[in-house]
């Protein structure tokens, strides 16, 4: 059911020239674009404005001008992070340099935001404000999460904040930004941001419980990523709520180590066990699927459309039904 | 005659507060916008609006846009450039880290856009248009200057499109944003650009000529320092339109001197002025003024408001008259 989405954004995306001059702005932006990725954005976009009857051409600008403003994040997150590989490819800063990076991250950024001229009055109006809104949210995030790195503790209320901002809201303003498009009412654009919102948040948090949790074979990175990186995920943080003060130190001391470590990797995963997190992060991320797809039910759109965006829902949270 | 949008902005500036959460995200824009400065283009948007006799206060938000996008275009310049100082104070790269220049940066960019959003209906459509525009121009406009550093040869064509793109556009969209603002005519507008769009580049002609002849005790940067860093200023592109090619040769030669050298820069000032290439760069300074100026002829304004304009180009010329 949502191939016909991803079919017309290949073939939309495939068609897109981002080739201009001077060749050392514009090489690395057709690049990373070029790049085959899950398109989860775009394809939430054009979801959303399709659910609500309209066209998917007259869609696709806004589309395109997420899922440049998504990649503009990764170029400039993957020069932070001095990360070698995006999407099993090279990076940007790696294959060109960092500031060549930064330049056409830069780029990017606007290109996102001039996309956008394709609508004009009220919708123009609207969809510049809404990803202004969530670019900034976008950039906090990131901070927020760059902060934790160097934090002993980090409260749950934060943490939540932390995903929401880093992940959630593009998730929820691609789908408002389809609404937007087809001129649905402020409540109905209002109710597939909150469904967006909470199912992003349940993403994040089950990336966090796969990153330990997960089948090697299935889950794409790396099984203890954030265990070795000795990252403040929701897992670690619920693990700090248990009465066992023995077993917290010890987790604690855990995350002293700084190198690969399996054995580090086998005690912290059973602390989480033990304490209860991993139930706890289960238990959470069932509560903000479900969460989403109540807002769904709100939505006055058919049931063919709602049973839609339900699929994205199960397809992105990989349940059988 | 320009202090009243001096005092005005200033004013307004030590009142902006940009200082929320995450404060390592917004603290270095605190920083950075607090530092003083010219502010010739948040001056240039009010001067323009004030030429239509609209109010300063409904042109604040518009000047406030111009300043954070210079001020961003800054914050990611200096981290590419590895400059230890801005106006005398220690960059955001380096009293923080890149990191959080690059955030920070970001966030600037969307801060400028977001700014706008004072302005509704056409005059929002129009502004976010412009600045957009002009914002991905002054990226195309570092990157060739970045390009120009390794090649041998730069056409003068290509160095022209060089500072209009990186520093002439910028000073051109302040004044069609003041005109946008107070709703002057399309005609108008263009107008009132093309007279930023040719004061812009005599004014960068201008810092080529005194960063090798300047008086040292009032340039304000090292005299010299293009030299230094073999930059292939106006002044050097002229040179190599010499017939002499033994002292063609020999400033090729001293461009490969990669160290600090007074001797060195002596003797290229010398070819400078032996080739002409000072007096070519003098009169190309003449010419693009008195363009700006012709245009200012064509605006309907008073003549106090374009006695206004022509008293700002002579105080950015740093002319007598």
């Amino acid at each position: 059911m949502l191939s016909k989405y991803q079919e017309f954004l290949e073939k939309k995306l495939s068609k897109q020239e981002f080739n201009e001059n001077p060749k050392n702005l514009y090489e690395p932006i057709d690049y990373i674009m070029k790049l085959s990725g899950k398109r989860i954005r775009p394809i939430l976009v054009l979801l959303a404005s399709d659910a609500y009857n309209h066209t998917l051409e007259d869609a696709w600008a806004a589309a395109l001008s997420v899922e440049i403003f998504h990649n503009f994040s990764l170029v400039h997150d993957d020069i932070m992070d001095h990360a070698p590989l995006r999407r099993g490819n090279i990076t940007v800063h790696e294959k060109w340099d960092t500031n060549v990076a930064i330049l056409s991250g830069d780029a990017m950024l606007i290109l996102a935001i001039q996309k956008l001229e394709y609508y004009n009055g009220i919708r123009f109006e609207n969809l510049i404000k809404l990803l202004c809104k969530t670019a900034l949210q976008v950039c906090e995030g990131q901070q927020m999460d760059v902060d934790f790195e160097t934090m002993k503790f980090v409260l749950e209320e934060d943490y939540i904040t932390m995903i929401s901002k880093k992940t959630a809201v593009l998730v929820a303003a691609s789908l408002q930004m389809g609404a937007i498009v087809a001129d649905a009412t402020i409540f109905e654009q209002e109710n597939i941001y909150n469904f967006g919102l909470n199912l992003g948040i349940a993403f994040q948090l089950q990336d966090d419980y796969l990153d330990a949790f997960g089948n090697p074979e299935t889950f794409g990175k790396k099984v203890g990523g954030d265990i070795i990186e000795n990252k403040k995920t929701y897992l670690f943080i619920k693990s700090l709520e248990s009465n066992d003060e023995k077993l917290k130190q010890e987790l604690l001391d855990l995350y002293k180590i700084k190198d690969e470590n399996e054995s580090k990797i086998e005690k912290v995963k059973n602390i989480f066990i033990t304490t209860g997190a991993s139930q706890k992060t289960l238990d959470a991320i069932e509560i903000y699927t479900n969460k989403a797809l109540k807002t769904l039910e709100l939505l006055s759109i058919t049931e063919d459309k709602k049973q839609l965006l339900q699929n994205f829902a199960n397809y992105l949270m990989k349940r059988k039904q």
